[in-house]
């Protein structure tokens, strides 16, 4: 309710039969008994009590609930019923709900969040659909403190009235949503959820995690939500075929959501490495190979290019490792981008350099004058970068070469800016970068 | 030289023909000119330059050093004939060096550091050998900022004269390092590393990233530092023979380092996950089988004492879900995981469930005295978890339910007072455990 309070746009009845007020605003005994229309119901009392609670919302005329409460359909034999009746009573009704055992939803654009947990969301383009509150806190979480912004959160609990594909048919049409991703243990219309999937990924990208896929993970999914988790193989095809890109785990999920909102598709799976040094490459092109990613020739012509920049003890080739002479104020490292992003052999570029310094780090070596010079250089280097990804049609990613690098939240702010998205290490970039591959080849196939 | 200043427990003297000073300090035109005695010559001349100036180090007596320069057999067959020159020379003039084309070492203990950049590497009993010096700086760096401590750093070079191999038998005996970690492009005397390991490993873990194991990672690694990476199999296969831990990169490399040192070894694969939500639980539970560990029956003893704890919807089973019932504040997270520490059905835990809150956070719902209090029960909890992992011998795993636990410093050397390693996610958790039960029976078979 604390949360609920913190917009004025909406009145908020407290109900409670044991309250006369509620954080200081009038409770009222009954939802009956509430003076003014009521649009949406959040239901927090225990389980036995919440089909009385609904019919007394379809009484007041409400339309909408999000039922909090577990121990329904989760529980086994006897919460199955009292599910069974609850579903029943809100079709009498004619109420539609979230849950039961849902954490509650949130829609940043009107403010609106049911969530007991915290409300600082970003604003942003991504909708997410869990079926575990928990992990979907988790994942908007990771996803804002990484720097994304979120549409819509549904905690969809057990799914007894509203299912999963309910929430992504609305999402199909949802102007604030460019992303949609979800937490999935099991689907309550499987094909249902495929048919919707197959038109949606052509114009917005669908994510998920699928979990359950190993034998206890598929008993604890079934006391969790009741979802029955099916066969993982199947899951899998039903996937590929639809467009929906299956992540491991929510950094995967928000490393990939990050690179689809902000660059470009590769046209092919072509990468040129670009780093500060040889170890980093030779682990940067093991990690893309892993990946299913090419390393590929580089043109002579780049070649002939940046033997004007670099010096005669470059690798001369790809990974083009700097050999060392490349400092967060020396120049050459972008020079080197530009021949890698124009380069016809290639469709994507990691940059493992030190561009993103930190200017405290910076601040023992170099005079403040100094330090704003290179924030300066790289800020409008950095405002090229985002021209050119978009000029070229080639996904850029930063690669941190150590933790210190892209820490300073002034340069955080920078690539954010631009869309670069900042990986700790190239084999998160690879994963993301393998994902954008399949996902435009299924867009070419499909097209 | 900046970092070699740092300390007063030796002298240094710069040598340049060009500067009567350098940093303040007298220099001299030529080592041979340095009145005093010299332990050790850093030098830091380009390539052509480097065999002359180790004959002169070679006639003032000096017995070992460091050649930072690249441009040597990393750069094709010039360089190698320049490299085999140097070699000479140094086996002339009975000199033993560290490179070329290294970046230098460190040694914590002495506080002696050649290395360029930033020396604040913080004392502990990990040594790292590493075939790339950017690799080895960043997993320095990713180290010490998740809270471990180094003995000894070499950045290996091209291994001209001094191998690998020699570090390893050095560390072997050391007494101030008790994990060996390196990261490995390519062994110059594999038969010997494989001795030596297997001579190591039944004493102190020894923790490898192999790279270069696929087609284009090789010929990166071959013009970095000139390295053969073999075939990656046979790698594997020795290193298996040999009980030597593989990881796939820095983070796992760091996240296991924490679990050798300080949590003991499982005695078997069979694990009990402990969270915050069923969600969470279900993809503990998939990670870990993904693993290869085992989600074991709890005994029923177990299962009597937490339905005192837990309310009546808990999930009766492992993972256990805590059903939402558990908050900070709440002393039935750790009365529960002590029961799964006692269970004899349990080798190892993995807790996810929200222990090491952020006292800002909790600020808002609670005031100081309370936030004080928890904080205090929560102290004496950590102090008892860390005395049972011992007792019982089963490692227990703190796996961060999302982004805002065990941020808080205070919180997080709390932990790390203990010894209880946290991790970011199940994933890496399940993976660090798939390692601990692997290098314990490869200590029983060998024993």
């Amino acid at each position: 309710m604390r949360h609920l309070l913190t917009s004025d746009r909406r009145k908020i009845y407290p109900v409670n039969p044991k309250a006369a007020e509620v954080l200081g605003i009038q409770a009222y005994d009954s939802v009956v008994n509430i003076p003014g229309l009521v649009d949406l119901a959040v239901i927090a009392v225990s389980a036995p009590q919440v089909p009385a609670v609904i019919r007394q919302c379809a009484q007041k005329g409400v339309r909408a609930a999000v039922v909090v409460a577990g121990g329904f359909a989760e529980t086994g034999e006897g919460g199955s019923e009292l599910e069974a009746n609850l579903v029943k009573v809100a079709r009498e009704g004619g109420i539609r709900f979230i849950g039961p055992n849902s954490m509650g939803h949130a829609d940043t654009f009107s403010q609106l969040s049911t969530l007991a947990w915290m409300g600082e969301i970003t604003p942003g383009p991504v909708a997410l659909l869990s079926q575990s509150g928990n992990l979907g806190h988790r994942i908007l979480h990771n996803g804002v403190s990484s720097g994304l912004g979120f549409s819509k959160f549904v905690s969809t609990g057990n799914e007894a009235d509203l299912h999963l594909e309910d929430y992504l048919e609305y999402l199909a049409q949802d102007e604030n949503t460019k992303v949609i991703t979800a937490y999935i243990e099991g689907l309550r219309e499987g094909r249902r959820f495929f048919h919707l999937a197959k038109e949606i990924t052509p114009r917005k990208p669908i994510i998920v995690i699928k979990a359950g896929g190993t034998k206890e993970s598929a008993k604890a999914a079934m006391s969790h939500t009741a979802a029955l988790t099916g066969s993982d193989a199947v899951y899998a095809a039903a996937f590929r075929q639809a467009g929906v890109i299956r992540v491991d785990d929510d950094d995967e999920l928000c490393d990939l959501v990050a690179a689809l909102l902000y660059q470009p598709l590769p046209k092919g799976n072509r990468i040129g490495i670009l780093t500060i040094g040889g170890g980093m490459g030779v682990v940067a092109a093991e990690a893309s190979e892993r990946e299913g990613l090419e390393i590929a020739q580089l043109a002579p012509s780049t070649i002939e290019k940046m033997d004007a920049y670099l010096p005669p003890r470059w690798s001369r080739g790809n990974p083009v490792d700097m050999a060392g002479i490349s400092m967060a104020e020396n120049p050459a490292t972008f020079s080197v981008l530009w021949a890698l992003i124009e380069d016809e052999n290639l469709d994507a570029v990691l940059l493992q350099a030190p561009v993103g310094f930190d200017a405290k780090r910076l601040s023992s070596i170099f005079n403040t004058s100094e330090i704003k010079a290179f924030r300066q250089a790289e800020e409008s280097n950095l405002v090229l970068l985002g021209q050119r990804v978009r000029e070229y049609g080639k996904p850029v990613f930063m690669v941190k070469p150590a933790v210190e690098f892209v820490n300073d939240p002034e340069v955080s702010s920078l690539f954010r800016r631009e869309g670069i998205p900042v990986y700790p290490g190239p084999q998160r970039a690879a994963r993301v970068l393998k994902h954008l591959v399949w996902y435009r080849r299924y867009l070419n196939a499909v097209a």
